[in-house]
């Protein structure tokens, strides 16, 4: 796996003619050397990588050195880095004799950019690469379906147990504590990104940290929430209520349901990502409602939360079989609320296969036991 | 208070001599607008703010827009960013007709250096700034000496409760899981990083991921944790044992307990860095052990783990009253295991305030107790 891994980024070596890549990004970093550090920030890398047609060098600093060398992956080299670790990027090109060097200008600092052209000699050419890298991660492997497949069953089991013990009346806190409780009960790694609780007004906003906000009754309370499974991200979003829920509340959750199903009916290789986002929000606009959707349908799901390919209006992405996307329409109206529900499904031969199980509300449902 | 912070971020203006400031390192944009939301990554930012003498802007997407609004502190007028929120600085710059634009280039990408360019006037300067805004975090005001002294008594009662439960036959990620929860119980926001538990040989890596090795009696371990309140971390490493520690731990013990006490107790306002770094480098110097010693004494702590001033042997700092830093020695013996014993403590005027509690443990008080 971690050499096949390699032969696609010795691949890409040749489509972008460079005799050696460095690797900034990262999640780039984990996917090719197996290092799981996170970096604390931009400016503070817990190692870079040099990909090469002789393998990777992974550089790392005293601290994280011993912790490197044990992840390492076949074919990576993990070596001290320099004070300025720039300077050991130097070192290697020019014992290379490498002329032409990729770098990934998305996440390579200007301060870095400036700190590697001093070091090295003026022959050598810095050739930025663009998200070349990170298209790499866009198809999973088998091992990678299956991880991201059981961190969305985490996610469905911790959200399942979750919807049991929330209750009006609650904060929006409490409920995001129960959630954290429930994801690590389940075996989750801890939250793949801050959960999100925003009920009634605050569901206006489609990112919402949970406040000390009451639960009410009748409005809506959209929950967003994802496990971590080495490494990889779950994705679920779920809109619910207590008690009898508002007509308007009726209204939107019906429309959303319609543009979730609408672009999920459309999910299958060829499919353009523009595509899936225009059948979600072309039931919006039949309703005069597209202004209140205000964010992308969906996007790729992997070792990081928003990755490719993009299903946007903005999107150049096709579907390719071994793709995971998120499909998340929702709509959001100031004052009063909003509403999105989210599925991950994962590109197959020949459609595309739901990985989220979590039930979803069912309007009718309600107001019949209301009746 | 928020007011003090532009009227400092504004004096930076002068001091620099730019008409304004792109703030792109996603802690200073809290600090400076209030607007706590956390970027996935460098190539995926929450929002990015815009100092000028007039105040502060923050451009922020359509998915965080209501959020930032609710957050932002006076004095920051909260702007939807374009599709490229590049072009928003570009227009916000022609209309204000500024002609230098100061940048963060830590943490500024390459990417986004060459889309600015591209979208400002030939004639509008761009200009690298360094750690400058960085700098305004160094120096704690009241409020944020209460939220971190806060964070470290919740990092104290949490490590104190999670000791009595921790034992010899767990692994490490129970160990880890059973702070996670302490955590939580206490209070705090979350994990300010991820904690380390580094049990016998693993406590030679100064950072190592818990993992699934069984916590044996005798043997060193190394526990590295930080509750998060209100943004601000805590930072606490204790190393412990079960059973009578190995005569070996006993001696690393007390060593690295005298090069913690050589540097607290020359912590005081006018002390340069590398000072502070030298009083416990020397302890080890003069036992021959300086070479297990394989990072720096300590860093500042704040809305960030590490942040300015550093205590390394190449600081540039001098400590100052407000600061906040850590001080964690520690030897680490490739195959053996390792000692970290870290505190953190507030310059003040006249000396140093140490703002840990918990108990460290007696290498002397064990031994008699097995004797």
């Amino acid at each position: 796996m971690a050499n096949d891994r390699l032969a696609r980024a010795g691949a890409l070596l040749d489509t972008l003619s460079v005799d050696a890549l460095l690797v900034t990004n990262g999640t780039n970093r984990r996917y090719l050397t197996g290092f799981t550090a996170h970096d604390h920030a931009p400016d503070e890398l817990s190692a870079t990588a040099v990909i090469s047609s002789d393998g990777v060098t992974l550089f790392a600093p005293s601290t994280n050195l011993p912790w490197a060398e044990s992840e390492a992956l076949p074919g990576v080299t993990v070596r001290p880095a320099e004070r300025k670790w720039t300077d050991s990027i130097a070192e290697l090109v020019k014992t290379a004799g490498w002329t032409r060097l990729g770098f990934e200008d998305a996440t390579t600092t200007v301060a870095v950019y400036n700190e590697l052209r001093q070091a090295l000699d003026s022959q050598v050419s810095l050739l930025p690469i663009g998200d070349a890298t990170d298209s790499l991660r866009a198809v999973k492997d088998e091992s990678e379906i299956a991880l991201l497949t059981h961190a969305l069953r985490l996610t469905d089991q911790a959200f399942m147990a979750a919807e049991k013990r929330i209750r009006a009346g609650m904060t929006e806190k409490q409920a995001a504590e129960i959630i954290a409780e429930e994801l690590r009960r389940a075996g989750s790694d801890g939250e793949a990104f801050p959960t999100i609780v925003a009920s009634g007004p605050n569901a206006a906003k489609p990112h919402h940290a949970p406040g000390d906000r009451t639960i009410q009754e009748e409005e809506p309370i959209i929950i967003d929430m994802g496990a971590l499974h080495q490494g990889y991200a779950g994705d679920l979003t779920r809109t619910i209520w207590f008690g009898q829920p508002s007509g308007q509340l009726v209204t939107m959750y019906r429309t959303v349901q319609a543009a979730h199903d609408a672009a999920l009916a459309k999910a299958a290789p060829g499919v353009r990502g523009i595509e899936l986002d225009s059948a979600a929000r072309d039931v919006f606009a039949a309703q005069g409602l597209e202004h209140y959707f205000v964010h992308s349908l969906g996007h790729g799901l992997g070792l990081r939360v928003h990755e490719a390919p993009s299903a946007s209006m903005r999107s150049r992405d096709t579907l390719e079989p071994g793709h995971v996307v998120t499909i998340e329409p929702g709509l959001y109206i100031p004052e009063w609320g909003g509403v999105r529900i989210e599925d991950v499904v994962l590109i197959t031969e020949d459609g595309a296969q739901n990985l989220t199980s979590s039930p979803k509300r069912s309007v009718e449902a309600t107001q019949e036991k209301n009746a």
